[in-house]
């Protein structure tokens, strides 16, 4: 592809010789001639300064100097991921139709042109929507309806009753629709609560590799649309996810809390039961949040709290060895001047 | 189901018109007409003071109105467990027999209605109890034992030599008998030390989705009985845990730790290894225990405290803004007194 | 096996009866007359010093007394890894050939003595180095090179065009080359980011059950040779790790970190993007990294620091209830210095 179509395709302005071959996309390190790459991250700039690419893609704001072609577009991560469409390798072709060690109950509905691939389970009652691909070793359970334009990769477990919208994306090994982790004390025993609700997962979800979502003990777990969870995720039953929320790899959400809309919890994070999490929170990395949080706030730490606070009380923290010491001092001085008075009283009853 | 009948099944004294046609269960908020719902979480009294539930299951003790029939508990979740085993929908039933194309090792021993599902592989020397299910894909190693029963999940993965008792649950994708971390340093390089120790899981033992129990280097990691094991969870190799022991998702535990009976870990804790936790010890979420734990504390924090100690440490911490103040008042207070010392002194010179 | 047998073999020196009759491993508490134990955690020399095993393996070093036959050897640890392999039981073997159940796409290149095991899937274009084991239901896509000597578990999952190296051993539900968390916002949306790179394994690469590895945005995800990660990990997308680092359970690396060669990273620590941990650098359980780390330093806590910096940080924290004390003494004296300097001054003033 030549640079000039590339520039056309991102719609962004060209500045050098669009005559020049794009064979492909790299890190501003990596990148070699026929190569374009890509700055969004101020991080890098010394590495675009001195990369070998053919091209870069970068922000129109941006006033750094390249020794390339450029690409100036309004947001490079957006403009870097159309050119990754266009320049990366083509996606997996999945086969339509069944594949013959697939298992597939003669009630379930499968949509036209949905692939089943090979060690597949689709159990009865389940509806599987137009062009969504199961790759390999897939279990849909009894009922689970499922959107069209989904992509279930392989090993993915959804279990019965389960419904997905469109354009899902489930990566490997991601199970849902698991008993939530419910029980109640008997004597020394733990006497299992039936797990009796479903989860609902909204339409462009997208869940990471060997994340769990559990079902609801009663009602559902609702994950909104748009909401993308990363891998090894744990989402308890009864949650409730809003629209276009997003959580990266290793959190873990408790039973019942509610994440408002447009929510981000960054990894490791870690929230109790019960809580509210207002629309457009933020949730730093490893945070352990134990309260409500309010919409559009940014918190962090163990406990939780907003992050600006967080980040005094960590330099009141830092300070404690200068503290110790200035107290050490004014000990110091107030046993001098103790010294002082008991002597000038000493003056004084002598006076 | 009439209302009178449910509240007899529960062993509940009802107040309220027993002729209600119940049909489902629902949470408070949720809950419609032919609902019952349930109150034993405080935090939800004003949703049911306001459901629109036709009955709430309440413990006897609580002293509050709703505007519907009640029936009166002991243990409003114990009940309400109860309740959905009467109320829930038909769980799925899997029909006994080995699925054509499940591969079953010939010296393999199913017991009487066992339920081997498509593409499951039994291997050699393996047993499973009666009335176990295998959903699908799962894999059962080398001389496995599998107690009577039990609920293997889809893509559970039972590596070989393990045993199991009766009445285990495994959910989807979870991995028992998997080598243990261990390894020698040889210069630069990490030699693999063999494990060649096993798994044992008592009776009643519940394994969340992708959780991870690891075979012992030698011996055997040991899950006694009854314990719940949550998402994720990952218990290394030589562990032990004693019965009744409960663990929330994403927990971590270290090699050879050992966990007593009816110990509670809270999600993400994590636990060095070689450690002792007593006999009913709590430990906080995202705690992380360097050190052995009394029988009967409740620890939390990093590195985890008596968490009496760690709140009073954390209310400490909250209030070194105003230690700081208090200091810089007191320097100045202090620097004061000099300055008059000095002029007193002067005074008492020139006196 | 005699005793002086495995004294040989693990290259030790007996001190005791060589003709002692040796059946097996087990831990000082655990064992009995027939059985071999170890010593090298300083931590279980009571339980070796108590111990009814029949022979010791301990360091030359150690100068405690045992109640059996014991061998010296330089390392412990080592020796106990070699008499594993001559005690544990024999590996399971998995026959060569492919399944009738497993599915391998035709232009698949299988070496000599390949076992494709029930259930399996190769696609097109894979190929599997001579004697690699797919134990059962494992996923090999399109493209996907893996080199000899190979074993991957129950249910791994490795995504198109993925490399991986010799002697590569992947534990069971292990996800390799799923696409990394990438997405650029576009009003409330989030945006998929093509993830259009690889991942690469080196040699001797040991993954953990349920781990996850993220296939690179563009470019390449890189682990080295010898690196050895345990259960539940997530490596992100362009997260490059150096030779024979280790990481324990729950480790999770954010997007385009690099570690070095020989880094060690506790269980459940976490480290944010685009970091630099130098060669040989350590990293705590549950520490937070959120800047680079020099090479051979110690870090931990959240926000990790140097660890004895973080230890420092921690006495200091567990003094402040002492600290608060005497800042209370401190302005108490103040007062009292204060009321005195009043009534001297008064006292002046009348003198």
């Amino acid at each position: 592809m030549k640079l000039a179509e590339l520039a056309a395709k991102v719609g962004g302005e060209l500045v050098g010789d669009g005559g020049i071959e794009i064979r492909g996309l790299a890190s501003a390190e990596d990148a070699g001639p026929g190569d374009v790459t890509f700055l969004s991250n101020p991080r890098y700039e010394a590495a675009v300064a001195g990369t070998r690419a053919s091209a870069a893609i970068v922000n129109a704001s941006w006033a750094g100097a390249c020794p390339c072609a450029r690409i100036c577009v309004p947001n490079a991560d957006r403009a870097f991921a159309l050119a990754a469409t266009c320049l990366g390798p083509a996606p997996v072709r999945y086969e339509p139709g069944v594949h013959p060690s697939a298992v597939v109950a003669a009630d379930a509905r499968l949509g036209a042109g949905v692939s089943v691939g090979p060690c597949c389970v689709v159990a009865r009652g389940a509806s599987v929507g137009a062009r969504t691909v199961l790759v390999a070793g897939c279990y849909v359970g009894e009922g689970v309806e499922i959107g069209e334009d989904g992509l279930l990769y392989p090993n993915v477990v959804v279990r019965e009753g389960t419904r997905i919208g469109k354009r899902a994306i489930l990566h490997p090994g991601a199970a849902i629709g698991n008993d939530g982790f419910g029980y109640v004390k008997e004597g020394a025993a733990w006497i299992k609560v039936p797990q009796v609700g479903g989860v609902e997962l909204g339409d462009d979800v997208e869940i990471g590799a060997n994340a769990t979502v559990d079902r609801a003990r009663f009602g559902k777990t609702v994950i909104g649309h748009g909401v993308k969870i990363d891998n090894l995720v744990q989402v308890a039953h009864n949650v409730r996810i809003g629209d276009h929320s997003a959580m990266a790899a290793q959190v873990g959400i408790s039973g019942s809390t509610r994440i408002g809309r447009g929510v981000q919890l960054g990894g490791q994070a870690g929230l109790a039961g019960h809580l509210d999490i207002g629309d457009g929170a933020i949730v730093g990395a490893q945070a352990g949040v134990t309260k409500n949080v309010a919409a559009a706030a940014f918190v962090s730490g163990y406990p939780a709290m907003p992050h600006a606070e967080a980040r005094r009380m960590h330099a009141h923290l830092m300070r404690l060895p200068e503290t110790k010491k200035r107290l050490e001092a004014a000990e110091a001085r107030i046993e001098r001047l103790e010294r002082m008075m008991t002597a000038n009283g000493k003056g004084d009853a002598q006076a």
